[in-house]
């Protein structure tokens, strides 16, 4: 296997965030706060938390000035926000966020049926809010959604990918985060994705965001720690529907990426035990099992 | 990603047998020949049909001869059957298989709770078996049990695997499936295993084997393809519950791990969509939604 392995890897858990912004119900903002709390005890040190978006597109998230405030934040944890616009950006500040979040996508089509406007159009949207993050001192990170495939075009090529990596390097983005947002690339293609990136980030700067939907995320996330990749978006419990296929799993579970990692040998700085309470308590909440596999084995094996 | 990669890859699929073997409630042999029939049809080059155990022990199992006789077989497909003893394997011989699958674990544990008797004795029990099965022109091909981790013993080293690959070599055993039995697997583990294997086989005839209980199947199918492996057991719709954790997955879908090897451009010769019918064939009469998560998105896709 590769030398280029990395031996230890750090995961962001999006799952208060990513996750649950989909919910039908409305979660409580004591509950995404007591998921934040069981995610940093189990040794999480990057929690994507909330966003601030219109509360008109995303009912979900409307308490994140609550769920920000309610944190009880531990040192060594980075606590992130979606921020969709300037507006958001302004609303975040007061609540303190170590990161935010901004997004494009390497699809047009994507970008043109999802927020309306032009993949280079949604990047220049963004550049004030970039400009005044890193004059604030916050850190700033690009998620580039369909690297590898769009629910509308198909195929995404990775020049699409790299066009929108040297977009996101020229408005100030320090990081990037490579997702296939409906889970349909396999190793090969989300190596070129990854490849593409890199033309524009160094490796300590961009990080895997894969789904599950098609069964594909752990190949992925292998792949990519074969090219050195050591960074990895990952949701709790595997929260997060896919929107494009309805009972199909969403975001790669945090518990099965850090089951292969640890049986790998490669450090997490995490609790599996632990994990697998934050999934249980969420699970629970939600009244339906768990989407990780090894939560469900190891849960299983915990009754004997 | 390794040069090593082979461009064309043979599944065997183990779901009428290894994946039906543990239901419940009967499936009549018409159902068992119909999945035979589509698994063929789908491309499907080597199918493991049923077993020749004691219907005392398998009562899924009981119709054996009824299934091997009610196929309409096509040519270059091989169909297997699983030969616990030489009463098996009389029993089987008129059925006219072409491969006998015999079997032996690397966990001396579970030999003894398994078949109630030590690794080294299996093995010689299975001699005149196989002994008559390559003077009568079957083939026979050994499947080794727990070559990762045993549910009593634990980790089982890489030099138990050795061993039993060895065992398997001195009674003539052709080819070699290396099982991660209870699916706790993961890459690095099944390298060392397979590498293992490799002392005593060739890489043509060496097989994986693996298990999705933990979601890392497919990883683990990178990680042996990567070794050059070329060769795997895969069960259609992930039929086959393993008994060491209900709820939990068993045999990896062969949708799932055939939408990663045609996203990475290798051959299987395999038609996904007449596969997607043929899992849906199988759980639509089993009554309940496939352990596949490609099956799944695709079959959601379908309905648009």
């Amino acid at each position: 296997m590769s030398s280029s392995i990395p031996s230890r890897v750090k995961l962001v858990d999006v799952g208060p965030r990513d996750g649950l912004q989909n919910e039908k119900s409305p979660v409580p903002a004591a509950v995404k706060i007591g998921l934040v709390h069981r995610l940093q005890a189990a040794g999480l040190t990057e929690i994507e938390v909330t966003s601030f978006v219109s509360p008109k597109w995303v009912p979900q998230m409307a308490d994140n000035v609550e769920v920000m405030a309610g944190i009880e934040r531990q040192p060594g944890v980075r606590y992130s926000v979606l921020t969709p616009n300037l507006k958001g950006y302004e609303a975040a500040v007061p609540t303190r966020p170590d990161e935010i979040v901004v997004f494009g996508s390497a699809s047009e089509a994507f970008s043109q049926k999802n927020i309306n406007c032009s993949i280079a159009e949604s990047i220049e949207r963004f550049a004030p809010v970039v400009e005044a993050a890193l004059a604030a001192g916050i850190a700033v990170r690009g998620a580039m959604s369909c690297t590898v495939g769009c629910p509308y075009e198909g195929e995404v090529a990775p020049e699409r990918v790299a066009y929108l990596a040297g977009l996101m390097k020229q408005i100030g983005v320090q990081h990037v985060g490579v997702a296939d947002t409906i889970g349909v690339g396999t190793p090969r293609k989300v190596q070129r994705a990854m490849e593409a990136t890199l033309q524009h980030y160094g490796i300590d700067a961009v990080s895997g965001h894969f789904h599950d939907t098609y069964g594909q995320a752990l190949a992925n996330t292998l792949a990519s720690l074969e090219m050195g990749v050591w960074q990895y978006d990952t949701s709790v419990a595997g929260l997060g529907g896919c929107p494009y296929a309805k009972g199909a799993t969403g975001n790669v579970a945090t518990e099965d990426v850090v089951y292969m990692l640890h049986g790998m040998g490669i450090d997490t700085g995490i609790d599996l035990d632990k994990l697998i309470d934050a999934g249980a308590y969420i699970s629970d909440f939600l009244g339906r099992p768990s989407n990780s596999r090894a939560a469900k084995a190891l849960l299983t094996k915990r009754l004997g």
